[in-house]
């Protein structure tokens, strides 16, 4: 807060020569002054309808743990929700929950086009160029998005504590599935507490289908990660979860 | 030729408010002096090896009879074939028909690299960001690739005239086919003379697919595309297949 001028995408290890690429989109919950606040509260926008909270300190304890390079957001998803494509409502969400965000509410095609330029290209176009960087030399990198969920949703409470999701390419998603099952004391879930067909995969979709690369989304009840030694605790359940999914799925175990 | 800083990339008609945006990868076979000339003879260098010969001439004619943008290469594909991902071997492809390539052969993972920051990212960067203004502002594009093929092939003869090519999404294309058969004389082929199995729907996948816009993508044997007349011919024959394929699909004539 405060920073005018945070630049929408940061890289962090970006020269790491670990096979995946971490991915955190929504972890930030910085609204950039030029956007006015949207109408929120100070609680509403520390809540999880702004960003996911933990994501970065987990995506950051993954990526050191793993050699990877980490790109995040510094934007709140109530700016623009860089998981979500330009035209779909979600990009700009007008309610999250049971939260209205009065500053996103008929929203004109002059703002969406700004946050789409303002935000989307430049966080995908980095994320891209890192990608495809890594494509051209070799070996293929592999997608990992980092995300938390809350543990209340309209006033149920969730029961899984780790959601894996994938997009049209399952096996690494079923590798991390039987890992973290054999690994890890976590109710894991496949395709919980949402699934690709409810739009929320479309990093993965954007990223990694068109290339063919190995892709998985993770999604942390966000209870489990609320200080930095928790974040870092499930970095180092999570870690040895992905190494060893990735291997299953190198060494052809992973197929169906 | 003889221009050293000619950009990677042209955008035609920016602002035009037709449905359509118009791709045309193939455009160009020009080869940026920094790139040695790949150790090709004037008439390789001119052959469809370098480029799709007649294309860029249809694009242009199909962009200004259907107000549509469009976005094209001014490099040839042996520089970097910009319907490729970096890690497919076509894309600076070592052979080419019958034909070498010595300047693309065992091509370090520098020049690898170098190609695909200079070529690949500039292009398909553009290009997204035209197609994401279009989807924040709305009515979804509707995206349309241009391409030439060679009516001999390893010196067999190829038969179709007229090409029609889809990635996951075949109801734009199933259109364009029964409204191509109903309106020209052209011989049509639904994913011929090849498909998206064999890799060369690269553009689709990664533009139009992620956020599920409709496309396709054309193919004319190039013998009927030589002269600008037999080009402005062809956009003549083919602007009222595409808009009457595309209010097909829109009316739901075009879902199987």
């Amino acid at each position: 807060m405060g920073q005018t001028h945070v630049p929408v995408v940061s890289v962090e290890q970006e020269q790491a020569l670990g096979p995946m690429v971490i991915v955190c989109e929504h972890a930030s919950n910085h609204i950039p002054p030029e956007w006015g606040g949207l109408g929120l509260t100070a609680d509403e926008r520390r809540s999880h309808i702004a960003w996911d909270p933990g994501a970065l300190g987990l995506a950051r304890g993954l990526a050191r743990r793993l050699s990877a390079p980490l790109v995040h957001a510094n934007v709140s998803r109530l700016v623009y929700d860089l998981n979500r494509p330009p035209h779909a409502p979600g990009a700009m969400a007008a309610k999250s929950e049971v939260y209205r965000i009065p500053g996103n509410e008929e929203l004109s095609p002059e703002v969406r086009l700004s946050r789409t330029e303002a935000v989307y290209l430049p966080f995908h176009d980095a994320l891209r160029a890192l990608i495809a960087r890594r494509c051209a030399t070799g070996p293929l990198p592999v997608i990992v998005t980092v995300h938390s969920f809350t543990p209340m949703w309209f006033g149920t409470p969730r029961r899984v504590e780790f959601g894996v999701i994938h997009d049209a390419d399952d096996r690494l998603a079923r590798a991390v599935v039987a890992e973290a099952e054999a690994r890890t004391g976590l109710s894991v879930g496949l395709n919980e507490p949402y699934s690709a067909a409810d739009g929320v995969a479309h990093t993965l979709r954007l990223q990694a289908t068109p290339c063919g690369l190995l892709n998985v989304m993770l999604e942390i009840r966000n209870d489990l990660i609320t200080t930095p030694q928790a974040e870092e605790a499930m970095a180092d359940l999570l870690a040895p979860v992905l190494k060893a999914a990735l291997a299953r799925v190198e060494n052809g175990m992973g197929e169906n």
